[in-house]
């Protein structure tokens, strides 16, 4: 085991994003509205732009691998695994046009991760409104080096993950191997928000992420894919906050234990979370709620909302030493599949 | 101080619900189609009956005076509060014609209490979806013995409470006294549930309780009415997990820190919440976020999802003496406006 070190350690990061430095012309027949670009924007950032809007305006560490890795270590980060940022899943375009666009995330992902291949793997992306073509872009993402796994929304056009209509794509994440990580998008409750857009991110998101965690306990998602490995963005977002209310709701409404064969707290202990909660009474909490095996670092890089001290909010919890590892790097290598080559 | 026996105590619950035994027919022109009436079903319950569909089979115990009192001592409480199940709101009524069933709601709780002043407080109702019409009700409830405020719903017909349009009567609710305690209703985020209709209460209405608690925060509404009493269900719902994500969304987006004026987390500190989150874990976990000061029993007695045991899961919580004290019931004196006959 190695001693943790938060300035140059060895944590192993689940939730850090990239964006790549352009994006490709549509080749298609019918340029859809939302196809996305990328243009020019102030030193060091570009601006994506969907829809003709700028969506957001990202810097070079989004694509740029050297300046990636020379944040790494006072991160505490020993790995980073990316995946891209979740506007540009697209589930929302014709299928066929996603792949394009995806097809296109996914070898600019594998050629950041070859090119330092001892730091950064990959968590591709696949066209989910269709999942026989989901299914086939994830083989060409399995066979292709450095990738573990899968990036997928927390709803997909609102159908929220959990629905049975995903269990082929499920299954094939379990025969190919691949590590699933659940990332808030689009998310429902924004017709609540009070205050500017960014509340989407900061209120919506950790609400559509908990709801699609719930979405996988209340139709067994574990009990169908009992070798699935898959994991949620923000701590699970609102999660935490509803899981003892669902468990006793589950013990005292006969629809309920009807419909849900094992118990929600049981089945939560099988999900994964990140620890993007900002908090250490609040990640001192997950760790009590979910398990210690549970957690893995999460940080949102190289986003401005990101983490910056996410192993050594680990250290600060006051966490034992076994379990300030298991949440910095033995629980990812578990959860990606890593422990296998050891 | 006294000495907290849960068996036989002094809790305040102020959470606690009724539904009157028999429900008024329509007096206007118009019978609306949502007006509601109580139907016989087995022994001891009645149907509340909405639209012509049986909303919820209640027990008697949710007008029972005699019953009530006799559940207190095993729950630890030596006062209740009662305001009226959240669907009997009638939000999406005419706001004249709600007022007629709000006003017959608030004379029944009025007889419930006044028949058992010392153990039985009422929290009023009133239609919200017509500010004036609102205010106009709150003085008759203020007027009447036993009312120490109003419950409202955490969202009016979509509209989140911290919106300005609902700035009268928070400044009414300061000037007559009234506290106010937010209960969640018709909540967003219904299309993201996989499962028996119950998940409305057991997941839904946590996430829009605390979405509502965080439209509170976001345009500011304790630095508009810095003397406003306000509590929110369910422990806040979904608020304690997104809490620290807002306040640190704060310091890092500009137009969040523009907007909101004082820090997320000092407005959290100036809001109430029940204890109602059915976890001891958790109920820690919500002093250490919110503050002592801050956390009030509520049960959601009579209906079958209460809390049976909510005295004993605060001393399990193993807080200080001062701090279950005031769990129990001198912060609910205090936001309930009882501490000032002392």
């Amino acid at each position: 085991m190695q001693i943790i070190n938060p300035n140059n350690c060895c944590g192993i990061d689940i939730h850090a994003h990239m964006v790549p430095a352009t994006l490709p012309a549509y080749i298609g027949d019918r340029l859809p509205n939302a196809w996305p670009s990328m243009a020019p924007a102030h030193e060091c950032h570009r601006h994506v732009v969907i829809a003709e809007k700028v969506y957001r305006s990202v810097s070079d560490k989004c694509w740029d691998v050297e300046k990636r890795l020379a944040d790494m270590p006072g991160l505490g980060l020993g790995i980073q695994v990316l995946s891209p940022m979740p506007e540009l899943l697209f589930y929302w375009l014709k299928a066929q046009d996603a792949q394009q666009l995806l097809r296109y995330l996914n070898e600019q992902i594998g050629a950041m991760v070859a090119a330092r291949s001892a730091h950064l793997l990959g968590l591709g992306a696949v066209p989910l409104q269709d999942v026989d073509l989901a299914i086939d872009e994830l083989r060409f993402i399995m066979q292709a080096p450095g990738f573990v796994g899968v990036g997928i929304g927390s709803n997909i056009n609102g159908v929220p993950i959990g629905n049975t209509r995903f269990d082929a794509f499920y299954e094939a994440c379990v025969d190919l191997g691949a590590a699933v990580f659940v990332h808030a998008l689009k998310p429902t409750g924004m017709d609540r928000l009070l205050g500017p857009a960014a509340l989407q991110q900061v209120l919506a998101y950790p609400s559509d992420v908990g709801l699609a965690a719930a979405s996988c306990i209340t139709p067994n998602l574990m009990a169908r894919h009992p070798r699935l490995r898959i994991a949620f963005s923000h701590g699970g977002g609102m999660l935490a906050s509803v899981l003892p209310r669902l468990e006793q709701g589950w013990h005292v409404i006969p629809a309920l234990s009807e419909a849900v064969t094992d118990p929600p707290m049981a089945q939560a202990h099988k999900l994964h979370f990140d620890t993007l909660v900002f908090d250490t009474p609040a990640l001192r909490h997950l760790v009590e709620l979910f398990g210690a095996s549970q957690l893995m670092v999460g940080t949102d890089y190289p986003f401005n909302f990101h983490d910056r001290t996410p192993v050594h909010r680990i250290l600060a919890a006051g966490v034992a030493e076994a379990t300030a590892s298991a949440l910095a790097y033995t629980n990812a290598e578990r959860f990606l599949g890593l422990d296998i080559y050891k």
